[in-house]
């Protein structure tokens, strides 16, 4: 009775705690699809619990902060939920990899202006999925209802990840040196980012909605924008046991031009050559139909390749050849010369 | 040149760079002064390094992740951002506190629909304040530009923090036993929760506004719902040097009612005093104003307690010695009762 008058006290003000209880219910189930022995104690209590793994000599923690930007608006747009969750944990995976760490766990923050429990669910299924195919643990998270700053179906989608390396395996770029090598692993679209970009332009510009088929792309728009953004980890760690990796970029937002300076040392340069891998269709798409600038493409974004790795050319080979054992294509995309840190396309 | 073109674009798209640089200029000042020796590298690496303290024989780490809420609506009006940043880090301080942790680092999630670099100075000041008054690391954080998804001035600020603590003595309320005293140290107001249901009294069914002054409050509204949430970090270590406090509930989103049962083992009552502490002048008018029974006021609110903490009857004379000499009141709310797990109050 008493729960009845506080539930509906809440539900005047637009906040609605039996569909926070029943979101929590179905959110649970997947959470506890996606522990790792590092997880302690259960789901409730005000903070996740999480034992530091043993046989580090300096532990570093390395952690990111990210949200999927306005993907979400597209998400809405499809009624799909199911995999920006997935390219949340696999862009944050990324982000502490390239610094040589591998996940611990993450922790997620969904908020919306009303609260379906069956978005939340769905939401909360592709971070469990994500977070098992990158053996990281899905820690804890908050799901805020908030209305008046959200409206209709929209929703923001933000989380944390926390990893590991030894402080003397920290990948920080500082070894690289002209002569080194610059290959790159491919991705599988836009990945997370440029999406206002890309919606001005199909959407307000060419009037396209989600449903257009491309026929350049053989897809609906709506199939290729909401593509996930692919994790990167199996291949680096396989790597990682064999290779000295000097530097990892991830071309996220900024693309080419304001990543890959990210790791250079002074006086170095990347040349990368723009043919030597394929550039995926969508990219040519967006770039004849927005009329852009070349360098706005490589600014902005990944043009096929999510991943730039740095390594000796003595060790070229070798990583060609891991990397095919794990049926995997990678491209050499450039080199580091000397003069001013900077990317110099050619 | 090719800069201003990308510009220009994304300028066109809703999102400008510009604004996004000199940001993350104004930020950084703030950030810098929110180290501290765990953090590695310098800010603009893709993730944030942070080295593990030493000494601990199996750390656990402690995270938590949460938001505002509907708080940032407020910010808005009040044009004030200085102190949801505060509100921020201190609630995530607590929620990890009452697992024995003390904070590593904090990473922080702000979003907008269009960027105001002062706006995001002031936030981000906030924020580092509070990490300064806490010994946290301010190690990263994500600013989103999200034309589309917020509307106007209308933001969302989130965040997680990560803690430490030694394993055995992670506090989680499992040897709570009959006889236990209850203890509350106050609140400053009303934190960080029931936002939602305080706009629509106040301002729907009361049709006041923020610069409405309250007699019963002596303070406009705006300047008693904008009261930062406080942090029981300096009080709750200076106790668990001396004393053995055997379980802690941060009183937020779900007041007396939800907080305190999390942390009870089975067969544990909680019978709480209503009449033993000074409730906060804030609360009695909400009461009033909204017509709430008590049922919602102690399921939502703090009531002028915002920790409460549990320790053996044989240690609660030390307890006030220890507060006080830190100069703060705590009050005996409570005592532990054989019965159905629950709140009885009194």
């Amino acid at each position: 009775m008493n729960k009845n008058i506080s539930q509906d006290a809440y539900a005047a003000a637009g906040v609605d705690i039996k569909a926070g209880q029943e979101a929590v219910r179905r959110m649970r189930s997947h959470v506890r699809t996606a522990r790792t022995k590092g997880v302690l104690g259960d789901l409730g209590a005000f903070g996740g619990l999480f034992r530091l793994p043993s046989g580090y000599s300096q532990p570093v923690l390395v952690s990111s902060t990210d949200g999927v930007g306005t993907k979400v608006r597209l998400a809405v747009g499809m009624g799909s939920y199911d995999t920006v969750g997935q390219d949340l944990v696999n862009h944050s995976v990324n982000d502490i990899l390239v610094q040589g760490a591998c996940p611990l766990f993450f922790m997620d923050y969904f908020a919306t202006g009303k609260l379906n429990p069956l978005v939340a669910e769905l939401i909360v299924k592709g971070l469990a999925k994500a977070c098992r195919e990158n053996q990281c643990a899905l820690l804890g998270g908050e799901t805020a209802e908030m209305p008046g700053v959200y409206h209709g179906e929209d929703f923001d989608l933000a989380g944390t990840i926390v990893g590991i390396v030894e402080k003397k395996l920290v990948i920080d770029g500082q070894r690289i040196r002209p002569g080194d090598v610059l290959l790159g692993l491919p991705s599988s679209g836009l990945h997370t980012n440029g999406y206002s970009l890309v919606r001005r332009i199909l959407f307000q510009q060419m009037g396209f909605n989600l449903q257009t088929f491309i026929p350049e792309l053989s897809l609906a728009l709506g199939d290729e924008l909401m593509k996930v953004h692919r994790s990167y980890l199996s291949v680096v760690q396989a790597l990682l046991k064999k290779i000295r990796i000097k530097g990892l970029a991830h071309l996220t937002g900024g693309g080419w031009l304001e990543n890959i300076p990210r790791i250079l040392p002074s006086a170095c340069q990347a040349l990368i050559e723009k043919d030597s891998w394929p550039v995926l269709p969508v990219f040519k798409y967006l770039q004849d139909a927005g009329r852009l600038d070349e360098a706005v493409m490589y600014r902005t974004f990944n043009m096929g390749i999510g991943m730039v790795m740095v390594v000796a050319r003595s060790e070229v080979d070798q990583v060609i050849q891991i990397v095919k054992t794990l049926r995997e294509p990678v491209y050499q995309v450039g080199e580091i010369v000397k003069g001013p840190k900077g990317v110099h396309l050619v």
